[in-house]
């Protein structure tokens, strides 16, 4: 499982203040207990007015390779921003993200084409978010015929199917996890990402649906995620699903996390 | 979801020491708090020398009867105190269980062959619980067979898969996720149950293996667990999975189950 830390970004109230405050002791502080709780990538998003973000980023990274050298996610609704930003960063990470929309995959693949940079790609286009899984997986095409043109390998992709709320589905998350099932059959090679908790809006007792959630897409083939790795009872589940799927032989991974106190009370 | 309520169980200390007292309270307390807590069945265990287990046992259902009707799951190890136990039972239960082991079936079906009563069947025979999916399989063939001859239809068994511990699987739980979908492919209107805690075995911070397991479970047929209904973490999840699945329009359920306190902090 690869864990993309999510507590980098201006969208969260207290990291906004941080940001607004010039507070490098928190930014530095969130970034190295993200790293130490097992993060693979760690998500850096300045959610600032876009005349500042490229300044408020460079900052941000700066203090993130300060205390570590897990690579950085660049987090930006921009993709200029996202192709700039790639010189701030000391080693390849991951950019979040291009889709089918306007000229995101024009300003960044090109970028990211000769490198071990990889990229999150979400099943969108100029249309919004499509409805059916088979628009998106027309979509899921048009990018995969684009990298292979940039010559960026499959494993370097990090698909997000876009995961809607569940409270006005009528069928649950059957079509989420259709296309999750779809693209890794298509590309068994290629990562499928997504958020933890969009899907529990409007709900009450948000943790249970974003919980079950990612069980069942981690069981459908989803092998990354943005979310907390603060979050022990999220990351004991996480594991703990590995562990039950077999891709965690006698349960090795599980107890070494628990020694370390990912999660549990060691 | 069929809720089986496990808490009345004499292989529970507290309730091993509740019965050893005669404490009337606490038994009848437990049996509202599982019926308040949406449980569709209550266990009822005395695990007591099988000399006395008669009478204990039908001094625990006498008190869960005087406080609620959620109908009786009759549990001991002996088929013939199963069957002697079901005239103490106001109404129609479950019994805990058959299995293809000794004269298990024999005893039990034709007391319940014109009847209401439910019943659990282990995958188990003489030789002890099956390393094999297929051999499972016979054994379920085996109880199929003695049900269709006592005319006990599909949708009034629980087959019981029998989760042996994560910790020494080398493959995870893939063996009885597959028992689980072929006996509900071979029977769509029967129930798989099973319990919550015995695949975390010799693990540590077992509530989360549990709790995914359960999920994963659900998510490939299983329709009936005998657990804590008081745990509501775990019946938070439930819902939520239900949800999730399809099974609960626009999560009308889930907000409701909530609302009633069932889980979280309404």
């Amino acid at each position: 499982m690869i864990i993309i830390g999510e507590k980098l970004n201006g969208s969260i109230p207290s990291m906004a203040k941080a940001i607004a405050e010039k507070n490098e002791d928190y930014i530095r502080n969130m970034a190295q207990k993200q790293s130490e709780a097992g993060a693979d990538f760690l998500d850096v998003c300045a959610s600032v007015p876009e005349e500042q973000e490229l300044e408020v980023l460079k900052w941000m990274i700066d203090l993130v390779q300060s205390v570590t050298d897990t690579p950085i996610c660049i987090d930006s609704p921009s993709a200029k921003i996202c192709a700039e930003a790639v010189q701030f960063c000391k080693n390849p990470g991951l950019i979040n993200s291009v889709s089918g929309e306007g000229d995101k995959i024009a300003t960044i693949f090109p970028v990211i084409a000769n490198s071990k940079w990889e990229c999150i790609a979400l099943l969108s286009d100029d249309k919004g978010i499509p409805q059916t899984t088979e628009r998106r997986i027309e979509i899921f095409h048009d990018i995969m015929q684009n990298a292979g043109e940039y010559k960026i390998a499959p494993n370097r992709l990090h698909i997000d199917p876009l995961i809607e709320m569940l409270c006005t589905s009528e069928d649950g998350i059957i079509r989420v996890i259709n296309t999750i099932k779809k693209v890794k059959e298509l590309y068994p090679e290629i990562h499928v990402t997504g958020g933890a908790s969009n899907i529990s809006f409007n709900l009450p007792a948000r943790k249970y649906i974003n919980r079950a959630f990612m069980i069942l897409a981690i069981n459908s083939g989803m092998d990354s995620a943005i979310l907390d790795p603060l979050n022990k009872d999220m990351m004991g589940l996480l594991y703990a699903t590995e562990a039950l799927m077999g891709s965690d032989e006698y349960c090795i991974n599980y107890i070494n996390a628990f020694r370390d106190g990912l999660f549990g009370n060691p």
